[in-house]
């Protein structure tokens, strides 16, 4: 079969053993992958991961494992994407995705779904109604992902809220934010992509608009630049023992100051994987509509194509279909 | 009178201007001061701040403003160093600590204790019983900065904690985590200043016998080292979804990796200044004993001397008396 596989480089192969599910596996058909700046990153090194890249898909089961539910077969699905043990402290206290035996799909020890088949835990996957098409659907993982900030903290109804970065990590978390009714202002650097967030009901302003009466006095601040520029930001924007939530991974070993987190006793939060059911309630609902998000849609065999127009500067979602 | 005076260099000075008290406040006699790390980061610039030095004080009030108790004359008091403005949300929500309009004893805006007399808001002033005596009373601001922990976060009895850090910090932390029976490792580089913490009941290690068994394996971890080592090794102790103290302020601009408090979905805590009740009731108690944490006591005229010992590596609590 076709796979994406990232071994040292970038390559598109086409006799890529088909896996056979495990016997709590479900055998998945793929139809649409998203590229996530992580499969970006995975190819710079990130994780030290070698294999099938992808972990945002939507798909079609074909096959199941003997203990995985046969009546999965033929469903659409989307599936979470850390594929726990089960038997830890951490499974038993419903936080599979923080188990520390979990292998992770297309990002550690487990090929991803940039391929014509790929397998998951049956436990992770959920079925998806006609309402949500397979575009939307590769959408529910990192949406999940900006949900995770809500089961974290409790935002208060009156809270002042911002988050800040306009890539498509921000634009996730705004168009998530909206959908819950949180008020919030939507800071970036590009008009084009603030007015996606502000078409979806946010409020939104130019980072370059923000002045002295702006710091220190937000409840909440999201950081979603990934930039240590961004994080300081943030920080600077956060009331006295408000919290910073920090969505995006500084990766880069640059210079931080933590003073004014010790001096403000500002909380930072960090903040991952979320879960997706809340996100499917949301979509089957029509609350959030993902398709401005989309740069462009791929074939297959154009994933140079694609992965270039990912790594462009201001790019969006860009899809690819199988 | 006599002030210790941070002017670009730090000078004792013999005709200071003896302070008048504000209607709101009291005119207090200096009888020990504590030179905090604070103190010695100022005479490298830390604030911009110029001005009478000391913030840890045991003292006895001999005058007071129209508007202050005249019963608090001849009373041996200690005092909290925030001086707010009493009006803003931050007041009345009882967060003095950060009020925006505050000034700070020898720090930011308000002449500190390091001379024979200065002044403080009467509300910042806590009677002290003869049970305390001099030196315990200006332990009282270090511990109640440490107990600001217990204000800030919820440490339940089963949790497993550590504080990294053996400096006077970390050590005025294991006392009270010792009197609030926390269970917990007090992780550190040197046995002799472990030893108190051992003295005081605290279970004990060398950061040298850290294994990979202690990684990801504690529900709260206190960083008091106040370096970006310290900080990663904190980050590093800490289970995900656990908590991260910062207790110290890592003001350098080094390179600090941030990946893993996202990945493993880990809440930092900045921490700073407390309240001096809790404190007080553990000391009428006597349920801190800090004798083992002086260095030495030298008379303010040997200022010098004192700076010099308190800026030597390893120097425990350095005091002055007046």
């Amino acid at each position: 079969m076709k796979a994406l596989l990232y071994d040292n480089e970038l390559k598109l192969v086409n006799n890529y053993e088909k896996p056979i599910p495990k016997e709590n596996e479900v055998l998945i058909k793929t139809t649409m992958v998203g590229i996530c700046n992580t499969d970006y990153e995975i190819t710079k090194g990130y994780m030290g991961y070698h294999g099938v890249l992808g972990h945002e898909f939507a798909g079609v089961v074909v096959a199941a494992g003997d203990k995985a539910p046969k009546d999965l077969i033929g469903k659409r699905v989307v599936g979470e994407i850390n594929c726990a043990c089960g038997d830890c402290s951490w499974c038993h206290k419903g936080l599979e995705r923080h188990c520390p035996n979990r292998s992770t799909l297309g990002i550690y020890k487990k090929d991803g779904c940039f391929s014509e088949y790929f397998t998951l835990p049956y436990k992770n996957v959920f079925e998806i109604s006609d309402n949500i098409d397979d575009i939307t659907a590769t959408f529910v993982e990192p949406l999940a992902a900006a949900y995770e900030i809500l089961e974290q903290i409790h935002i208060k109804p009156d809270y002042k809220v911002a988050v800040l970065g306009d890539g498509k990590l921000g634009l996730c978390i705004s168009l998530v934010f909206s959908a819950m009714n949180i008020d919030f202002v939507h800071i970036g650097k590009h008009e084009n992509k603030l007015k996606i967030s502000k078409d979806a009901g946010a409020k939104t302003m130019l980072l370059s608009q923000l002045t002295e009466q702006d710091k220190k006095s937000f409840d909440v601040v999201v950081e979603a630049t990934g930039s240590v520029g961004g994080f300081e930001t943030s920080a600077s924007l956060v009331k006295p023992r408000g919290v910073l939530v920090l969505k995006s991974t500084i990766s880069a070993r640059e210079g931080l100051n933590l003073a004014s987190i010790v001096v403000d006793e500002i909380t930072i939060v960090g903040s991952r994987c979320g879960q997706f059911a809340p996100i499917l309630r949301l979509l089957e609902n029509n609350k959030i509509n993902v398709k401005s998000l989309v740069e462009k849609i791929y074939d297959v065999d154009d994933f140079e194509e694609a992965f270039n127009k990912n790594a462009e500067k201001g790019s969006l979602k860009v899809l690819v279909k199988f």
